[in-house]
């Protein structure tokens, strides 16, 4: 992996007994929202406020500059791992996201119900946005008739509305596999082994799944074919443990963020939603793990609902809750976010997240309120995210001396 | 070498008659040392000050963010030779520090007395810390009882304490040597020519060497065998006064910088220890050289003492010093650190380092005092270190445009 950085670190990490607690507030970071101001401005946040003031923050890019990332590539940077040299298929995300228990000889993929008119064009690339119930009676229906290709066990998974995974197990399969879905309408799904596919053993094999899903749902009137995209494989990449010389621990309440940190090997110890809940599992975690990955969802899901009031509020109850897990003494503790999810954009965007780090041997406090504006002015400057563990790392006496 | 900035820079570079002057306060760069502040902020250092409103101010990441840099690593930044690629073995370092004359064709490895147990395991990885003496008398020992290996001269120095140097001088010798330094007790000592070593021609030759010290040494009380690491050839790199069209000299005090500055080939003309003989000696250098290197040693050595009211003083004597150094009108005058080392630490650390810059064509004076606070907000901004030189070399007219 083209990675200097990352294994530089690797090579001089050293376990000690310190604690580190990273905690994402999932699309913390902002725009001004028409003017309005940035939901971390806004929000009264007393304890948040008097920690940036006391400590270290800054702003992270987590990807580059102009970059919108996904959840994946947005945890993957703040565990280290820089998200443009160690991308994820997407099928392995949405597998990763059911909580599907994918082994390393599986294949994954991103599926779609859509419809399909009688020419056998795209009509719907999403098939009406059919709900869960239709989406699970339909794979039901597949399920129940598809006949299985010799040495390979196919998995179908809802997700939701018109989505869902198909997994591939068996030997020596390979992701080598294009995309049927054509990402348009009017025109016809694409063949899987088409070149530079043809070779693939694993792209004939999905070509004769489709084939035959496309006679089972022939007569639905709304989901009458699926669409594949992003088959791939689950990765074989550094375990976090390995890569830090950390004791890790995930506390999160979303498929999707356990199924990155599994991607990691790091286990999942507790799956709380609320802010409350979210902090006092962290404390708990620390008892037995040097490092502990806390995840909160709402500060996204208000951004994506285009809610500044609800952003406001999930930070001012995470404000509420932080003095439970402050009171549990972690040695480095983050505050920041994945990406930012500005409700004016009701989407991840690009810009920026603000970073607020507790930790010893600082340049003194910040002095200010924590706020996307105030952190372009504090001690941690603006880093990549990949760059933001290792500086916790060696707050924490994690990081040994690079040459003599 | 994978060094694309600094090769376009080398590139660009022309000759002329302008000065500069790169004086460095080793480990001047500090946390707040637990609430007290930092040594630069604490200072009464009025000339410093001064220059700092004057012109211009940063900070430079020695090596990458959260990286402890080693005295090697932290110069070869200053000299614009990116860390990362241009490594330098242990062996070569410790050969240079005790100002061996290195040759391309020698091996250096980094020594350790040791004290090995009745069943040859490593008791105590340093021998009690024997004394300076000592370690002359075992090492004398050695040289009159070595049976010297056909074509290869052996030449063993004493360092201080329990360290020491070995080089092997011949044809064709490589370093593809493991080291036998275990850096554990309660185990033997490692086999130089294990694999992947097992194929080297000079695995074998220390391997015979280490099993007579063994025997040598046998009746010792405590330095009774030594440890070996590091083993390095001397590198080929591009010569300093090449790369940049400079015409270079070193003024340093100390064996380790002195060193640092072979390693590029810039010739050493005078080695103060004082501010004062520091900063007079390179007003004296800049007669004959375009590029004057200028070491002060003692803020590190405060740091590492955790003196930080010595590290204070150490700065109020360079603000005493730094006006013989201006009356000698360098065009571009750097003043800067190799790293951090707070007194709290006790130890080299992974802060960024204040800068400050006297040069023509500014945009005008940063206008605040020169300490790690004010310097985040100063118009050089926080680069990486290996882009400081060039930026020096930009003011002084010594870098042509980059395309038509």
């Amino acid at each position: 992996m083209q990675d200097p950085y990352g294994n530089l670190i690797s090579s001089l990490a050293i376990a000690n007994d310190r604690r580190i607690v990273l905690l994402v507030m999932d699309g913390l970071g902002d725009c001004d929202n028409d003017g309005k101001g940035t939901a971390l401005r806004l929000a009264r946040k007393p304890n948040l406020d008097r920690l940036a003031a006391e400590n270290a923050t800054g702003l992270i890019v987590p990807v580059g500059t102009g970059i919108t990332p996904g959840s994946g590539p947005g945890h993957l940077g703040l565990f280290g791992y820089d998200p443009t040299v160690y991308e994820v298929g997407r099928g392995v995300l949405s597998a990763l996201g059911v909580e599907f228990p994918l082994e390393d000889r599986d294949v994954a993929a991103r599926l779609n119900f859509c419809t399909l008119d009688r020419q056998g064009k795209v009509a719907d690339r999403r098939a009406g946005r059919i709900g869960d119930d239709e989406n699970r009676r339909v794979l039901e229906k597949i399920r129940a008739q598809l006949k299985k290709p010799a040495g390979v066990e196919v998995f179908f998974q809802t997700e939701a509305e018109h989505r869902a995974v198909l997994v591939l197990r068996g030997e020596k399969l390979d992701d080598h596999v294009g995309d049927t879905d054509p990402q348009a309408t009017g025109v016809a799904p694409l063949d899987p082994a088409r070149p530079p596919h043809d070779a693939s053993r694993t792209a004939q094999i999905v070509k004769g799944i489709f084939e035959q899903v496309r006679r089972i749902l022939a007569d639905e009137p709304r989901a009458n074919m699926i669409l594949g995209r992003g088959f791939a494989k689950h990765p074989d990449w550094p375990r976090f443990a390995d890569r830090y010389k950390l004791n890790p621990a995930a506390v999160a309440g979303y498929p999707m963020y356990r199924g990155v940190a599994r991607l990691l090997k790091i286990p999942v110890v507790a799956q709380p939603t609320t802010a409350a809940d979210v902090c006092a599992e962290a404390a708990k975690a620390m008892k037995e793990h040097t490092f502990v990955f806390a995840h909160f969802k709402y500060t996204d899901k208000a951004g994506e609902d285009g809610d500044l009031a609800g952003k406001i509020r999930r930070i001012e109850e995470m404000d509420a809750a932080i003095p439970a897990l402050l009171a549990a003494k972690p040695d480095v503790l983050i505050l920041t976010g994945d990406h930012s999810t500005p409700p004016s954009l009701k989407a991840h965007s690009w810009h920026s997240v603000p970073v607020l780090m507790k930790a010893p041997y600082l340049r003194g406090g910040d002095g200010r309120d924590w706020d996307e504006v105030n952190c372009r002015f504090g001690q941690i400057g603006t880093i990549p995210a990949k760059e933001l563990l290792p500086l916790a790392m060696a707050h924490a006496g994690k990081l040994e001396k690079f040459g003599a």
